[in-house]
């Protein structure tokens, strides 16, 4: 029986440098692992789908790990959540199959941005969305995400910051919704590069208030020259939702 | 012109001891008047619309207060955000009459309690919602909320802690609704005595979980003895929404 399991994490990234270990800094992925050091008493890698950046959420995060012997995926679920800080919890744990790789088996990934649109910032909102208080056209950030659907070169909207055998990512979906003051983007691709939805979101939050029209959009895009985009998002309103893999895991 | 403002205020209340000043503690209405005071440079009272416990929210809670000197309803909004902590923020600030008194005035207060209903827990509703993890009826949650509609002797389900003249409350709103595994209780009475929307909550959750029949619910409140009601529920799942006025403020 294999003793590959597949890890599904929620986790609060306000307090954390991000997913990733980081040397002197909290991660997500350190607080977990020190967690199955404790329940194993032995060192535990694991692995995540990707990186999060500081202040980043997630509500799915994946992550596989090899356990050092066996151990119910339930009862492991119980005993991290006991052990891990309030600000990240494992939501589901399922055996895979040994050869599991959370980061190359993805098929795609989801993730959204939350930004409140009113005049007053918001408390209840500060950790988890974006405060801009202009007026927004709603319709033209619905047209400007369009935009992105399909497969272009996105080198114009990343940041450096990690390895890309290529800068060419397919987009299946790039939407925004809205409740009230809280408007929603979600959007799914094959992957991701650093900054690359924040940066997405602050041109169509530019399109929204009237600065930035779709030609330019399009033209940025097709520059692949990163000087001529504007400055990511702020990471508290971005989430990784989900994680997407083929009918086996 | 009359120097008396209405403010509405959003708080979350995780890190207060409530809305009511107290000694050595932190309360809301005291970072409200600290900022009122720097402003002014000299004490000035907040008369809220009622007490709000330790670590509940409030979207919409109601205060009034008298300026020392004239001062603009919206520059005292902005001067206030700038010197006021992120988990507390005033979302409007208007002129109203001189004798304007939010608690004698307001004709009802509306309440929302949030609980999670899944088996993990959530780091992104830690501070925001009552987890559940037991499964629950909504349709039977939605039944006994009925019961507490209209006028009602509500000795049972208030603890003590502020001085009532009355014990009876009419209640206008009583209903849960439901976004996925969030559930939300909305309540809408001429006011509210101590714990008593986190004591009914937890009656409630009991009959959604099956312990607890309309019947028996029935039976306590005309009991009127707090013995036989459970606890409240936790203080982080509520949240002060509205406070309604008639129409002259």
């Amino acid at each position: 029986m294999s003793r590959t399991i597949k890890l599904t994490i929620e986790y609060d990234g306000t307090d954390y440098c991000g997913w990733q270990l980081q040397s002197n800094q909290q991660s997500v992925q350190g607080r977990i692992e020190a967690a199955l050091a404790q329940i194993f008493q032995t060192a535990v890698r694991v692995h995540g789908s990707g990186r999060t950046d500081a202040g980043v959420h997630a509500r799915g995060q994946i992550a596989s790990v090899v356990l050092p012997r066996e151990f119910a995926p339930d009862d492991l679920k119980r005993a991290l959540n006991a052990l891990l800080p309030y600000d990240i919890a494992v939501t589901a744990a399922e055996r895979v199959p040994e050869n599991f790789n959370p980061r190359r088996d993805a098929l795609s990934r989801v993730y959204e941005y939350r930004l409140l649109n009113r005049l007053a910032r918001s408390p209840l909102e500060h950790r988890y969305a974006w405060h801009v208080p202009a007026p927004l056209d709603f319709a033209a950030m619905r047209s400007a995400a369009a935009i992105f659907v399909g497969e272009h070169d996105f080198t114009a909207l990343r940041s450096l910051g990690s390895d890309e055998r290529t800068t060419i990512r397919r987009v299946f979906v790039s939407d925004w919704r809205r409740q009230e003051e809280i408007f929603i983007y979600r959007v799914e691709a094959t992957s991701f590069m650093r900054h690359m939805v924040r940066t997405m979101v602050t041109m169509m939050v530019d399109a929204g208030r009237g600065v930035l029209d779709n030609e330019r959009i399009v033209a940025i895009v097709a520059s692949r020259d990163r000087a001529l985009a504007p400055a990511p998002a702020p990471a508290a309103g971005l989430y990784l939702i989900d994680v997407r893999y083929g009918n086996r895991s």
